[in-house]
């Protein structure tokens, strides 16, 4: 494991490791019985068929060589897994496959894996160990924290868990193989880490965006490192989102209603995030940050190729209702992650919505930067 | 709430009341507030048909008096209705009418719904607070102790949760409405919790089986009092079923094993874990324990309406498969619950099958006390 870089989630009985580095799926067997992972029982792999094509083998032979039983489940790729319907048809194969109480589920793939298999794992038996061997750039946020749900047909994420996983393996290796527009999306939510909480961070996002795009082996992991570090850091102080895990949502009050007028698709998340981050930052200017803080948040996203524009044909009412669905809205204001200066937020309960508005319609005139 | 009991189950920061008594329904606005039940956010009720034709009004009216926004769901009676299917159309009821993190979920029923609305509560954006109002005797056991969960086609309880409720209310004049049979099995757990924890208690069975069958208000309350006393103690000492909580399944592997043989339905739970627990009292005694142990077991289930005697046309073989598919099996030998004496039991994990064979055989010799 030379290079490697390691981190604790510190979260009391339920702390837990995060291991980021290149190459790292081959010592997935001792560092699972490190953690615990019992042999005596099968454990189950869940991934997607893009991720299975690529790394499931690897992942698969290196865990039976170690002496784990491996049985393996494969769901179609993208968001309409998080369903129930794909968690009844998981419990089926681990009965099928005799998986016990002391079985663990092990989740290889983005978010939408590690949402699916962590609410499996919360829910099979009342709750067996979990595994987070996250695939994409995303997963460093989605693979830490401990929330894991399916989506209901009216509602995305709201039937769900708290459950933590034993350890996170991130292999930098298997993030080759992901598509260009689902690295950037993914360095979205990396750069959103820097702006709530590490200034000197955005900064170098900022200097090392170029080779970050490019996959750099040991940029992306310190970039990998520093943003699962923020995750870990506001989670560890709020684990069951009372307060303070709201300021990981800058961004996601604009950004969840572009997805969801937009139809998921034409949107990813990261990208609508990122046209979220740049609103939050021109309200924040609004409410009296300065005015570096738009500057540089617009220029950060940027230069990792991310969009900062709203889309012109998306329809402003659409969007404040979806925002008013959202149910942060009330009575005319709403509460708002907005930045205070670059690596540092507050939670704002009473944003008018009129001024929402405003910053919506500035949006769709952004100027791109080149 | 002249002459109710309360008590309570203590665990931590999870500590909760029961309160048994009669006519309690009247009391429940005030009791939910006291236990911080909101009234800024909906709450839903979730009941089956047969108890929304009793009792549902009541429940409504009181708490919509007390100033408690309600919202209901009926599903269909049975355990059917234990189903992801069911989960995700409440969650749809839930999101329609508002409910949000604040909102508490309601049971009002037996096993079936306190199970199901359970997991809704558990499982609804991440877990809300959940109230158990039981109206069965058997759940006086499935309320208590934070067990929730639905079934899948290929085993009971399989996808579910530990969450725990806020109170337990439990109203003794909603019992009157119970049909007999249900009477009866329900008391097959109050003497189980006896047969494990409290010999005196078996002795007051013994005393008083007449009334407890007529329903006889004081009567049943005091039975239902220390049947969730005994739960209560158990699940504190052992929340997540490590250990001890394994106590509580006396009677439930041969129990459960004739349920699935017979089919869901020819014989009630309560009345295959009395056949279950008169076997483990002759095991009991084939193992060293006195005579009496066997004797006393089969005269308190008899005394309260119980069936003792194995339907002689459930197969031998298909029992023991049926034992063996419930993992408590372990290359000839099995984990069983046996008495030592009465009112206490002891895990024993080395039980050989062929031991229990003849168990079975002779259970459906066994004779009816008249
Ligand atoms: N639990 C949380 O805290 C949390 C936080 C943020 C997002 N999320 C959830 O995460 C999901 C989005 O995650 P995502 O962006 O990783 O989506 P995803 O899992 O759908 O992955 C994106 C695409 O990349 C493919 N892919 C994944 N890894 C690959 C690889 N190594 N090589 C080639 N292709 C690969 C996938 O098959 C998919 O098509 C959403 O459902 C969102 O709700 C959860
Ligand atoms: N969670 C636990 O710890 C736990 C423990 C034991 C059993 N259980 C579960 O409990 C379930 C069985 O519970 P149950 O026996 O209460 O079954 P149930 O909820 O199905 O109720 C039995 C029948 O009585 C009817 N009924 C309920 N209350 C009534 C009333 N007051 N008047 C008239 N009719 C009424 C119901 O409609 C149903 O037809 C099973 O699913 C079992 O798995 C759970
Ligand atoms: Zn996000
Ligand atoms: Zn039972």
């Amino acid at each position: 494991m030379s290079g490697h870089r390691e981190l604790t989630v510190e979260l009391g009985e339920r702390t837990y490791p995060i291991y980021i580095g290149e190459g790292l799926l081959d010592e997935a067997g001792k560092l699972f019985a490190q953690r615990g992972i019992s042999k005596k029982s099968p454990l189950m792999i869940v991934t997607d068929a893009n991720v299975a094509r690529r790394h499931l083998d690897r992942l698969a032979s290196v865990l039976t060589e170690e002496g784990f039983t491996v049985v393996t489940a494969i769901v179609p790729a993208g968001e309409n897994s998080k369903s129930l319907a794909e968690l009844e048809r998981l419990i089926g194969i681990a009965l099928e496959h005799g998986l016990d109480r002391k079985s663990a589920i092990v989740a290889l793939g983005g978010g939408v894996v590690g949402d699916l298999a962590g609410f499996v794992a919360a829910s099979f038996m009342r709750g067996v160990k979990f595994v987070q061997v996250p695939t994409t750039i995303l997963a460093h946020d989605s693979s830490v924290g401990g929330k894991v749900a399916v989506n209901h047909p009216l509602a995305k994420n709201i039937i769900g868990a708290f459950h933590q996983p034993e350890l996170v393996l991130y292999d930098l290796k298997t993030l080759q193989t992901l598509p260009e527009r689902e690295v950037k999306a993914g360095l979205s939510e990396v750069v959103k880490h820097g702006l709530i909480w590490d200034a000197d961070f955005v900064q170098w996002c900022d200097d090392n965006a170029e080779k970050l795009t490019a996959l750099e082996p040991d940029t992306l992991g310190y970039a990998l490192y520093k943003g699962c570090s923020v995750k870990a850091a506001v989670v560890s102080k709020d684990e069951r989102e009372n307060d303070l895990r709201a300021i990981l949502n800058l961004g996601h009050t604009i950004g969840h209603a572009l997805e969801a007028v937009a139809g998921y698709g034409e949107l990813l998340h990261g990208e609508a995030i990122s046209i979220g981050m740049v609103g939050a930052a021109k309200l924040a200017v609004r409410l009296g940050a300065p005015e570096e803080v738009y500057q540089v948040t617009k220029r950060v996203l940027s230069r990792v190729g991310l969009p900062v524009r709203l889309p012109e044909h998306l329809n402003t009412d659409d969007i404040m209702r979806a925002m008013m669905h959202d149910k942060k809205f009330q009575e005319g204001t709403m509460v708002f992650i907005v930045p205070t200066a670059i690596g540092a937020v507050e939670i704002n309960k009473s944003v008018s919505s009129s001024l929402i508005r405003e910053i919506v319609e500035q949006l769709k005139q952004e100027a791109v930067i080149g």
